[in-house]
């Protein structure tokens, strides 16, 4: 496919993801306004919507239902947003701006950013259990379940959670912190929402099981490669290309794959690792070349 | 049934719910380990155990299985768990101490009790969700989802967190808060939780709608009661007794039931909300004469 071709296809499907989770949150009215509206804010700050995209993807290479696959795509950008909410407090990483707007405790005041993210938290497992109303048949209703318990698994103590708690620890003590500690942190802290990103739509569509397996193969690796360049552009972009502060990691003394394998080490390894992902996607019984072609720019991202 | 039966029958249901709650946390290993011990640290600080009781007991009065209602009693209790931890926040309510114990941002720091919360409330739904491998048919398994939909309705924006942001909007700006907004702030608060008490029991039973209804309606009156109860020992009990920091309402200027109607108008309104739910609590088509006590005496409660 052509650059303007790719292009093309990310714009279109960019905004089909927009569509999607607007029509999931939730209306501004009430007496509880406030908090829908700081939810709203934080879910419309905006981003790739690169775990939809995944989704939404993943879903229509093996026909799933849109009534099954859309209500998680809402759901799992949801529980990204609440994480970012959470990490940006100033209890956390306390940072101010996150792509170039006001973090959602500078906006709405650290009580108010808690509970948002807890509604977000909250609100995504309800917009998820609405596939269940699109299921037909026990078999389709037995997808929903297992995605549920998915995207869930993902989420928790035992997926993202998991890895920030690691995070959190090594920072306080940074010895803990060797490589099998940061790819661990890595694992947990991307690539298992990614994982949701790839697989719950192949679930919802009834997949073969071994694409299913390859797909979580290709979420760990394209994972790593994704926080290998968060640790490059932490060092070489600016706050302006970024839209969030630049230069913490160094500056906090911070272990990452580029003080452990310098930049060209690290450039290295996030290389391997795609080129591992693509192998695995060229693997599966059906292709998609934009899914493909998106997972390669992601290497090579700039922001 | 005399006062030694009906506390006997307490201390086993207590035990039981313990045990129930015990049975579901999370083992304390791996790379996560301080966040397990976290959550753990946070759901054994203890409490009453009030609403896996309530589910217990409503899912007995209408023989559900338990493979089904065990882990909606563990989910809900961490569900009100983690609202305990996030609320207990330096940048919420700044409480050092709960149940006579350090809260668990005063133990594990701030940034630690962020996401404790946050994976309590995860594992709920992933505790809640494995209720469907208990589910031996069609018609259970629909049980199981209108449960789920229930737990999150009543945990998120619309329930429990809806009423939080109304709490912390008012405390910001007191000219908000008139006796509908106080009775929307508890019912919210407090209400939706104990509604996931009584009437989850109910759902996976397949009780009557009719009574499904009434215990929702039981629910609203005795989380009313129960948050007036909360109120008036506020400005009656002590730390000792309580556990917790009392007169703070008062010190802050908060409006409260008691200082609407006095103590003894609130006492007033208490029996009165007290009385409707135990009618409501006769016109069952099943009785459960300890459960009806136990709803009676929590509007005498002194702790």
């Amino acid at each position: 496919m052509t650059a303007a071709e790719f292009n093309n296809w990310l714009m279109a499907r960019t905004a089909e993801c927009e569509q999607v989770i607007a029509y999931y949150l939730p209306k501004e009215e009430g007496n509880a306004r406030k908090v829908l509206e700081a939810m709203n804010y934080s879910v419309r700050a905006g981003g790739k919507r690169l775990r939809p995209m995944f989704l939404l993807e993943v879903a229509r290479m093996y026909h799933a239902k849109e009534a099954l696959y859309q209500p998680f795509m809402a759901a799992l950008e949801m529980i990204h947003t609440y994480s970012l909410v959470h990490d940006d407090l100033p209890a956390m990483d306390n940072d101010e701006y996150r792509r170039g707007r006001k973090t959602t405790w500078a906006v709405y005041g650290e009580g108010m950013a808690v509970i948002a993210g807890d509604a977000l938290l909250n609100y995504a497992y309800e917009t998820a259990l609405t596939a269940f109303d699109g299921a037909d048949n026990e078999e389709e209703r037995s997808r929903v379940i297992r995605a549920m318990k998915r995207l869930a698994a993902n989420a928790g103590p035992s997926g993202m959670v998991g890895g920030q708690c690691a995070d959190i620890e090594t920072d306080r003590d940074s010895t803990q912190l060797d490589e099998a500690m940061l790819r661990y942190i890595h694992e947990k802290k991307t690539a298992c929402l990614i994982d949701s990103g790839l697989t719950i739509g192949a679930i919802l569509a009834g997949a073969p099981e071994d694409d299913i397996d390859k797909l979580a193969q290709v979420a760990v690796r394209v994972g790593l490669a994704f926080q290998i360049e968060d640790d490059i552009l932490d060092v070489t972009s600016t706050k302006e290309v970024l839209g969030k502060s630049i230069g913490k990691d160094a500056a906090e003394g911070k272990a990452t794959y580029v003080s452990m394998h310098g930049l060209d080490g690290a450039r290295e390894k996030a290389k391997e690792l795609t080129s591992e992902a693509l192998d695995l996607m060229d693997s599966l019984s059906v292709q998609n070349p934009f899914l493909r072609e998106l997972l390669r720019q992601l290497a090579e991202r700039n922001k």
